[in-house]
Formats: structure tokens, sequence, C-alpha cells
């Protein structure tokens, strides 16, 4: 393992940018490049190096102070990334971030997560929150928090869950109570993710609770900003009790927080807290699929290391056999570059797609963002980690050692599938909230731009879009059909359906890479056409035959 | 967690025995019922609250004294399993053993390995090596070894892997010279199984290794047994000098061995070591299939536990809300139900596919056990292992955590994928030595019991065993016309075969399993049809594609 090296996957990054219709407008390509090959060296030189340690290590928590020890080397990786300015580069340049497009953020973010995904989580969190309060803190609250926020000297978390309530969050029982221009909040929250940790002098901490007269459930929530100590240094009452052990991200600090009468203001307007909390909430799932992509990329270059060095039986093509050595390089063989084509062709489709979605962020199509984002997030995240799986089986044995680091990808990125919302509840928010939004007018714009593609290209590409857009088809009509009459029907496809528009999606995306001179990416949408695409019609049989059949046991057959 | 009791599947034990053709000839059903709810018991009781305790203390290794320490309560677990004659059930009398039918062994394995799969891997070597030893094992080593070993008073291991060969066993470098009556021993084995613990008295290695006058590559292995401590009493001059650190199956020694002119006796034939290796291989193979299995069981029994406590949200159909409570148990859900009719689809298929396979060995059809081993081998741990991580979804956030203990399950059985040869080697056995052997008599014996069974019975299952047939009958055409011409060929799509053969085998299962007049198995015969068998035609159009998509990308372009 000593001999690999991270190299940032730069030119795939760029062609994700240039194969995309608009990017002409946006995009300075030099500067682009030379920010991903320094943040990539960065990433490379310094970050990855701290990772297998803060796996081992972990992290150490003194319930006397209540403090979280981050392992050794994180705190001057944390101030390398802040002070280059890597967390902040997309943040508005109005309250001192970079201003540059959303899209060089989220690449940002997968160098981060390929070299330490669990201090990666640190930047993300903070970056959600600061958004959070520039779209609906006070004027005040604004200048108080805001600039040390974006230089990363201040930290932020978002506490939503609870004991008693993770995905229901209209269960919520923590409390506001007014108490003269603020509120004093009390509760219990959990996985609290960078809920406290030792690299900044403050922590910010956006905490749903519930006033006195809230309404009952989901529409009753508040959003409060609770700093870990106050404005004037004093210490707030915000305290982590505890940390959760985990199968992996060990150095990322999973929190219990005991918010006991804490000093909190509110943040938007009263009861408003989910309106808050999603717009927090859309952007760190972009970053979680994102995360995952950026692990599976890493995988990839491990797997693929070792797949060049190691020898092992002869290639059954005579021709192809290397006589100087006694065996071949495993690279050689059919099943191992199966395997690697499958984790490659995944990593690009998906960069491409989180670019997409990105840049329609930058061109201010929020809409279309939105819908993307529960891809992004699932199917990013499903897909990723079994492709990190994947990768590690390239190495047998070897890869379920900790020497080859793939067994910690693995452990790490198994959360990406479950934080910022599972899996399950990312295609319930795509089918029940993104899609009927508007009677589907994002979807409807979306299938239009995506028909022309298809229309206009020739190739394996281009008709494997056709036939994914008449599956999707199909089923946005079933939903239609069936969703008025009993949400319970959408409910239980959602998970299937959300898979058919991802493959849709990455299958278009395939087209944009391989209409390049570039003819390796001609060659790889080829494999994924003809050795991926073809799963559609499983989603899509799954879709249209409804709910019933996961009725099929009763409860007490289970 | 506290309220987890692990329950025996007994009673889906005994419906997949009961739902084959001959199971009246060999079991006395009162008996088997009686035997499995007591292994079923002390593993539930004993076995099962050593398994957390095992991951998280782990295994001490002493340089100075070469020893391994293993975990608290194992010895004494251990010490259970061997007195209650649970790891020598299914051994031939004459020899010690309990003579019972093999199916029961594995079962027992089950139960050890869901409760803990770390410790379990132990009898099953010790059975392993048994079984070499018996078959090829001259009378005096047999009558100096067998007796101990079968009672489990010593253990056994298997020394294969060298640091430059695994699967390719014909690099092998320990070299064996004679020396009286028997042999001196060097060479450096890696991956070796309870090569050393402190639970016996005496561990006694089967060890590959050549002679002087060896043919080049792997016709020139020879066997021989190397016990750690000779007969005299003596110390034998093989050591551990390591153990590697791991993924999961932490309490399971990986042992680095160093045999310096260690005594050693041949176990066969010179030259002809490795069909004494396969002779040990093929029962471990079945082992590790039915390890993932017991791992995918426990999963599932820990996620159906979680979906009956845990309140969130309401279900969608108004019927089935509890409106004394705040929220309904997430089991309402129908995402939540699928993933655990996935689980429990797999887990019964996959019982009921063992069974079948451990009774051809019982009637002494070691073809056709042969002919399913890869099989049950690698299609039950991919699928063991992605089911152990669907179950691990249901419980979102606490399935990450070390409370439920299903990361560690996932982390455990990852392993399964790759030891005793990795996933990808078990489909080109399949595909290169238990397919073509005799021109494919046993798959033609096989596929023409299928027919008949589907000809004969009526229902979605039998349809869907027809429409499987037809897929792997294209497969078996292609195998036969590509693979004369252009081995590669065969090498480049076994794994798709082997996944192809699996799911008609599993479907075959069904057909069996639902003709019972339990309805819950007709039921669930219909969704193992419905949602996933038609798997089977992604893989044989990846069998038809053939090998040349595998080279799309040239080696530099990887």
């Amino acid at each position: 393992m000593s001999f690999f090296k991270y190299q940032a996957p730069v030119h795939s990054m760029l062609h994700s940018l240039r194969v995309m219709d608009y990017h002409d407008d946006i995009y300075d390509f030099s500067t682009v490049e030379a920010l991903l090959d320094s943040v990539g060296r960065f990433a490379s030189e310094e970050i990855f190096p701290t990772n297998a340690k803060g796996d081992q290590q972990g992290l150490v928590y003194d319930p006397d102070s209540f403090a979280v020890k981050m392992p050794a080397g994180f705190n001057a990786v944390y101030q390398g990334i802040v002070s280059q300015g890597y967390s902040s580069i997309a943040l508005p340049s109005d309250i001192g971030g970079g201003g540059s497009p959303q899209v060089l953020a989220y690449q940002v973010m997968e160098m981060l997560a390929s070299t330490n995904i669990s201090l990666s989580t640190c930047p993300l969190l903070t970056q959600g929150a600061v958004g959070v309060v520039n779209a609906f803190g006070s004027h005040e609250i604004k200048q108080q928090y805001l600039p040390k926020m974006v230089t990363g000297d201040w930290t932020g978390t978002m506490c939503l869950t609870e004991p008693q309530c993770g995905t229901d969050l209209g269960l919520i029982k923590s409390a506001a109570v007014a108490d003269g221009d603020h509120y004093k909040i009390s509760g219990t929250k959990i996985w609290i993710t960078f809920g406290e940790h030792d690299m900044v002098d403050n922590i910010i901490h956006l905490v749903l609770a519930k006033l006195p007269d809230a309404p009952s459930g989901s529409h009753g929530i508040s959003m409060f900003i609770v700093p870990k100590y106050r404005l004037d240094g004093s210490r707030n009452s915000a305290y982590c009790t505890g940390l959760e052990h985990k199968m992996g991200s060990k150095a990322s600090p999973t929190c219990f927080m005991n918010f006991d009468q804490a000093d909190g203001w509110l943040i938007g307007e009263p009861h408003k807290g989910m309106r808050a909390m999603f717009a927090m909430m859309n952007p760190a799932r972009l970053s979680v699929g994102v995360q995952a992509l950026g692990l599976s990329e890493i995988a990839y270059q491990v797997a693929t290391t070792f797949a060049k060095d190691r020898r092992q039986s002869r290639s059954l093509d005579v021709s192809k056999r290397d006589m100087n050595e006694e065996a071949d390089l495993i690279l050689v063989h059919p099943d191992v570059r199966r395997m690697l084509l499958n984790v490659r062709c995944f990593n690009e489709g998906m960069r491409a797609l989180t670019a997409f979605t990105a840049m329609c962020l930058d061109k201010g199509d929020t809409e279309r963002a939105a819908l993307l984002t529960p891809v992004i997030k699932s199917y990013g995240s499903d897909q990723g980690v079994a492709h990190v799986s994947e990768a590690l089986q390239v190495l047998g044995g070897a890869g379920y050692t900790q020497d080859w680091m793939i067994e910690q990808f693995l452990r790490d990125g198994r959360i990406t599938m479950i934080y910022e919302g599972t899996n399950g509840i990312q295609a319930l928010d795509l089918v029940g909230r993104k899609l009927p939004k508007e009677q589907g007018k994002a979807m409807l714009a979306l299938m239009a731009e995506m028909r022309q593609d298809a229309s206009k290209l020739k190739g394996v590409c281009s008709e494997g879009l056709s036939m994914a857009i008449g599956e999707l088809e199909k089923c946005n009509i079933w939903l239609m059909t069936h969703g008025l009459k009993d949400p319970e029907q959408v409910a239980a496809v959602a998970s299937a359906y959300l898979n058919v528009f991802a493959l849709t999606l990455v299958a278009w995306m395939w087209c944009k890479l391989s209409s390049s001179k570039e003819s390796s990416y001609l060659r790889l949408g080829d494999y994924f056409t003809q050795q991926h695409l073809d799963k559609i019609k499983l989603y899509s049989t799954r879709v249209l035959a409804g709910k019933s059949i996961y009725f099929c046991l009763n409860d007490s057959e289970f």
C-alpha cells in the first residue's frame, strides 16, 4: 500500500464539465483546472495520510469536560482546508466566500471524501449551516455568525434527530421558551455529526425545537441558532454527552447532545423550521452522494494499482502472456477487468450526473436540482458502496485487511446510505414532494430535453437512452394513475421508481460523455449501456407491479 | 439490543428437509428436531453472548511465545460445542463421529455461524482436515491423529496460500525434503485460519509443499501433515509469526505461519496434493456459503425485532394506523416490508438449496454436490452479504452503530466472498472443472430433473422455473459452442453463468418449498419469482454477449 498514491480525477472532472451544453457561460477552464489540481495535490499529500490513522485512533470523549479529541493531524489538515478557502469555495463572495460555481464545490467535496470522508463531513455541514443562516437569519444574526462560519473558524451542525424521532420529525420533543429577545432551548438530540470537536473555537448548532404554542406534527417545528459559546465568550448550555460507536467514519464524531435551557435565537419564522431545514438538507444530500462517489473513486484507484502489480495465473489468451514472469498481472483476467470496469463506469457516470445537478444550481434552476438531489443521494450511495465492495473483491484477501484501506472505505461509506435521510426516505421525498410539485413541471421539462437528445444523437448510448425514457414514461404514468387514488401505492414502489429515474439520467449522461472525441468514453458508454442499463426493466417491472406483493406476509409471519 | 434473542430457524430447517423428494429414506424427523432445538438453544444462550465481545476484544498475539490468545469465553464455548458432539455430528461413526447425515452438519454450521462466525470457522476447518486425513492418510496416521481431531481435542488447518500465491497454487515455494520415514517442511504460509490459538493442546496443519523432484505447476504439489506438537509431545517447528488485521471476523485468527524444517508426514501420494486439497476444499466451500446464510438469518431476525419495536411516521393506509400511539411501527411501511421480504426470501431459498446439496452428499451423489458447491459458496456469500446490508438498512442509523450488531455481521461476513477461493474463482471452478466433467453429465441429469418438476407442477413458481431453465439452457449451449474454441470466453462470463445457474436452482427450490400446505411458502415463492427471478435475464444476456466487452479498455486506460 505504501506505493499507492491518490490521483485526483481532474481529467474526468473537466470532461464532465466540458460535455455539458452550457458550460461556456460559467466556467473558465484553465482556472478550474488549476484549482482542481491544487486541491487534488493537497488532498493526496496532506489529507490522505491522516485517513487510516483517524480510523485506527478514533475519537476520545472526556465525560468530565464533555470534550471530543480529534485524531492526530486532523486539526492541521482542517486548518489547511479552510485557510486555502477550499471549504468556502462556492459560498457567496458578499459573505466572504469564494463565489465560484457550485459545481466546483462538489468536485472539491469528492476529493476531500476520497481522502478522508470523516473529516470532509465537517465543512459539508458548515456549508449547509451557512446557507440556512444566510437565507433565513436576521441581519443581526448574519453579521454575528456568518463571517467566522464562512472562514471555517467556527463550524456548524444540524440538530434534528431525537431518540424517538429520526425520519418522523413531527415527534420532536425539544422545547423552546421565549426569554426576552431570545429563547431557552431544552432537549436531547442524537446523531449530531461534529456536534463537538477540538478544531475550532466555537460550534454553531442549528436546532429544531417546538414553541409552546406550536401546532402538532412537523408544521409546528421552529429552528434556532444555538452557539456552543455565546458571543460574549461564556459557555452556553449545549453539551456533548457521549459518542456513538460506529462501523466506520470513526473519526467523525456522532454526538449525543444535551441542551439544557441553552440560549438560542430564532432562525426564520416561528413554526417554519422545516423550510429552513430543507434548505440545509438538500445541499447536504447532494454532498453525501458525492462522498460515496469519492470513496468509489479511491477504491477504484487502489484496486487498479493492485491489479497492475499482483501476478497470479496465466491469461487464457496465449498472446497476452508475459513469459518473462512466472504469472501474469491479474489485470489480464476478464473477470477482474469486469469488476474494474463496473466501478469505473459508475464513477464516470455519477460524476457527470453530479456535475450536471450542480450546474443546474449554478444556472438557477433550483427546481431541477431539487428533483435530482434524492437521486444523487440515494443512487449515488447505494451504488457507490456496492462499487467500493466490488473494488475490494479485486484484491481478494488483501482487500479484507487494513493494509489496503478499501475495507475502511467500505465501512466509512456504509453510512452514506443512511445519513441525511435513509435512501428509502430519499425515494419518498422524490415521489411525494419533488415529483408532484407544480404538476410535475420539472420532470416534464427534463423528459422533453432528454427526448430531444435521444432523437438527435446516434449510437448505442442514444438507443439506450430512448429505451430508458420509455420505461420512465411508463412509470410516470403509473404513478399519476395510482398515486391520487392510493398514496401507499406510490410509497411502495418509490425505491424502484428512483432507480428507473436514476438509470435514465445516467444513460443521458453517457450520451453526453461519449459525444466527445475521446474514444474511451464512447467505449465506456457502450459498456454502461450493455452491462448496466438493462437493470432498468427490472425496476420498472417492480413499479408497475404495485404494492400488494409487499403485503404477502402478515405482520405476525415476519 | 438487550431484548434481542436469536431463535434457531428450526421450523424452516425442517421444512427444507421435508419438501425434498427423498427425505424419508434418511431422516427421523423427531430426532432431527430435538437435535436442532438443542443446538439452537446452545447457540442462542451460550455462543451468541461471546460474539460481540470477541469482535471488540479481538485476539492478542504474543511475539515472544508465538501464541495467540482467544477472547474471553471462547474456550468455554468451544469446549461446549465439541463435548456435545456438535462439531463431529456427521463425521463417520467408525472414527468416533456422530454418523448423522451431512445435511444436519450444515444446519448446525448455520446456527454456529449466526451466533459467532469467527468461532464457527474452527470446527469447520477441523472437519475438513478430518475428511482429508480419513480419505488419504495411511492407516498409521489415521490412528495417530483422527481420534483427537474428531473429538475436537485437537483442531486442524489447511496451509495453502503463500505471499506470492493464493489462487495460483502452482507458484508454491514451500519445500519438503525426505528425512527417514518422514519429511522436513520449510516455507512461509499466509491466511492460515486458526493456525494458532489457545483452545486446544495441539493443532494439526495440512500443508501443501513441493518435493525436490516435483513437476512444475500445480501438478507438483504434495500434502503433508505437520502437527504443532509431535506425538512425543515435543514442539515442532511450525510457528505463527503474526496475525492479519482485518475488517471483521476479528476473533478468528488469520495467521502468518513459518515452517522451518518442521517434521511432516506425507498425506496421499507424492505430487497428488491437489486432489487431497480439493477433498478438503469442497466441504469447506459449502460451509462458507452456509456461514453467509447464517449471518443473513440473524440479521433478518435483528431487523425484524427492530421493525416490530420502532415507531416512526404513519401508515398511508388509514386502516393500519395505531391511534393509541404517536406513530406506527415501521413494519407497516411497504418499503420496510420490501427489504425484510428480500432478506427472508433469500434465507429460505438458500437454506433449501444448501439442504438439497447436502442431501446429495448423503445420497452419495458426490458429482451433483460438487457441481452445486461453487454455487452455494459464491451465490450464497454474494447474496448473503448483500442481504445483511439490506437488513442493516431497515434500522437506519441504529444499524450503523455497534449497538445492534448488524454492522459486525456485515464486516464479519464480507470475508465469505473471499476465503476458500474468491467468488470469481468459484465461477471458474464451476465452468472449467465441475461443468465439463464427463461431458456435462451432472448438469444434464439436473436439467432433466428440473424440467420434469416444472412440467409436473402448476403456478407462478413453476412458470418461473420453466423460464429459468430456458435461460440456463441457452447459456449451456453458448458455453459448449464457445468454450472449446476459446476458453477465455468461458472465463469471461463465468460469474454471470454462475448466477444464471444459481437463480434456476433457487427457482427450483421454491417449487419444492411452496408445494407444501403451508401457505406462507407459496406466497414467498411468488415473491421470489416476481421480485428476484427476472434478474436471470440480465445474467444470461451477459453470458451470451461474451468476452469482448471486458476488453473495451486497454490496460493503460484503467
